[in-house]
């Protein structure tokens, strides 16, 4: 689908890699939405007794089935099903857009035997062209007929747009001496910049977990994960993340808190989280590093944030780190723009470098360390600003030639 | 110096496009800053009388001829020389780099019998390099050898750094029967999202202007100029725009107000400004076209600021129109992502051509209209939000690939 001449470390998912959730079960068809031929409709099946808890972009343009799915969850229904597609977005498609958002949702519905408003629709894709819905309708019987919980794989795969690898990650803990397992999916790979969730991502456990647990561990994870992360400072349309607890494994309903079981599956869906959050930025469109920015001794976490994201997305420092060009300058002065009063105190290392104090280089500082550090396909950045006892930590990747192609491409 | 297979208009200046302005004489010099052989160094002659005026970058890692020309500003001294080099920023220099903007104030005073507080000093460049300051300080005799009133382009040409073409522009008025010239220079290509004014912009007028209706005026125009253009969102730690009023009209002393003689002068300096603003955005890094982002209709104007901003700063939408791709769904999911509340009243053109309403395509669009609006060189972006009466607009050009080879090649 997309060529790609160089690409930072991202390992190929194997089947393997992606344990099923007891309770959840995922099916697949190629609907031809958007090329013929793929995998493109996706179908969750979320056995009796899940619950269902969902973080959706900020962006005053949702899409159609972002609106249906808040909707849905609104109502007070318990989601039995969940139908993504891939090709379209159904973003900025007005009526007609929500129309065939719950056209989506009655005809899974049917064909399961339930109620539409139990259905939560998904689209992501071109934004601003309608959805095919006869394609969709008539391929979601071949979605029920592949049903069945070893199915992680072919899901993460039916869901990517520009993403060049699924992505998907998996943890397995043990509480009271019953095996829990944590199993998570998601695409993305421009227009990166969540605001409340990013892109698609679908996390499951099997654990029992109560409504408030579900909400407050899903809120937990993706302020750790799809919240700190950029590609290119775009939120958008259709960003969602839901989390599903399957209630299968038999155990106590897992309650909000502080207990060791609460700990350890927030935890384990944290660290699915941000696995699935940096495959993101790694398969950023373009991208050929993978950069990690920690602003520490900050006075408080917005101004830590802001630091961050102003190194992250600027496009100077990004295209310096595409060239390898340890290019200081420019990550100060993104620093000095960012709004923060006061960079008197500030240090700025590079890997494990001290490389600029007191307004300029360190004197230590030799550019060959620079190089070294920039030349690598993983590069950290770190700003102390000695102001506090805040600390912010943003994801990103650079920018290279081949984010102006795929993103000028895009459509034609 | 750069190659570029693409530009969008923009005029070569000829000698005659920039009249002289009585009382300010400029002299340049070869001092191999960077480069060998370029003219890198400008010396700006301001003759009894003159009175300046300055607005300077908000970036915290301002640089230190910056912090130099704001102390000299402060103590109310009256400038009567400005020193600008390029090829090197001298900014995140630390102590070094003031002593270096000091000794090329001091060598210049020497040079012309003059205190050194009564010069301004400016650098562009490479961020976190030192200033050679012997070959700075060497080449400024050559550079009083050679001022003189009709020397305008050549100035422009010598503060360029990555520019591809000098900037300049000249209005000449009448006022009570005299002619009043009013010229200005400007570099800038790149690192440009202006705080407070951008990267170097010098204008002079030979008129009489008090002090009040100096300041005024240079804030009115920067306000509509400068401080309406982003290439890259990326604030320079460099930036300053000057205003010099020579007195050598023959008339009386134009006082701040709503006079015809002082609307009519900020007008002009206003109408430079804007020429020069518009002159960086065409010569953007890598910029293929040139871009004015309208939002008109709102509550106030920092939304509609926030909303053109965000059009004109994002990645999405400036590598769509790079490939004369009318992607009106990444302008909306921009829009959205802004911060504005509501946008259920929002209408979307592209040209003259109404292209979104109502949260999706507009019903008489067609593709082939958006195809041929953004295929154009000059394209415009409006944006009615129906909230209010409040408007802003904003210039800005597309992301190429020349973009990133500018900018991972620039140090190397």
């Amino acid at each position: 689908m997309r060529k790609r001449a160089v690409a930072v470390d991202l390992r190929e998912l194997g089947r393997g890699d992606l344990l099923p959730v007891r309770g959840i079960a995922l099916g697949v068809a190629a609907a031809g939405i958007k090329q013929p031929g793929r995998a493109d409709l996706l179908l969750i099946e979320l056995a009796e007794g899940c619950r269902t808890a969902a973080v959706f972009t900020r962006n005053r343009f949702c899409a159609a089935p972002i609106i249906i799915a808040k909707e849905a969850l609104a109502s007070g229904a318990l989601p039995k099903a969940i139908v993504v597609n891939t090709g379209c977005a159904n973003a900025g498609t007005g009526h007609r857009g929500v129309l065939h958002a719950r056209q989506t949702c009655e005809k899974a519905a049917e064909l399961m035997g339930i109620d539409a408003v139990e259905v939560l629709p998904f689209s992501t894709g071109v934004i601003m062209e309608n959805l095919p819905i006869e394609r969709v309708t008539s391929a979601l019987p071949q979605c029920v007929a592949d049903l069945r919980e070893d199915n992680w794989l072919a899901a993460a795969h039916s869901i990517m747009t520009t993403d060049t690898r699924a992505k998907g990650a998996s943890r397995r803990i043990h509480i009271h001496g019953e095996t829990v397992t944590v199993t998570g999916i998601a695409k993305g790979a421009g227009m990166i910049r969540p605001d409340m969730a990013t892109m698609l991502a679908f996390i499951a456990t099997d654990a029992a977990m109560s409504r408030e647990a579900l909400d407050s561990a899903l809120r937990y994870a993706v302020a750790r994960s799809f919240n700190c992360i950029t590609v290119d400072g775009d939120t958008s349309t259709n960003d969602a993340c839901v989390l599903i607890a399957s209630d299968r494994a038999k155990m106590r309903e897992i309650e909000d808190g502080v207990s060791y079981e609460y700990r350890s599956l927030q935890q384990a869906i944290t660290e699915v989280a941000i696995e699935l959050a940096q495959a993101i930025v790694r398969d950023g469109e373009g991208a050929t590093k993978f950069i990690t920015i920690s602003v520490e001794e900050g006075a408080d976490n917005a101004e830590c944030e802001q630091v961050a994201y102003a190194i992250a997305n600027s496009p100077l420092v990004k295209t310096a780190l595409f060239a390898s060009d340890p290019n200081l300058g420019r990550i100060l002065a993104a620093i000095g723009r960012s709004g923060i009063s006061d960079v008197s105190k500030l240090k700025l290392y590079l890997g494990d470098v001290l490389v600029a104090e007191n307004g300029a280089r360190s004197g230590d500082y030799r550019e060959e360390q620079g190089r070294r550090a920039a030349s690598e396909s993983d590069i950290a950045i770190r700003v102390v600003l000695g102001r506090g006892a805040a600390s912010a930590t943003v994801w990103t990747c650079d920018l290279s030639y081949d984010y102006v192609r795929i993103n000028s491409e895009y459509r034609s």
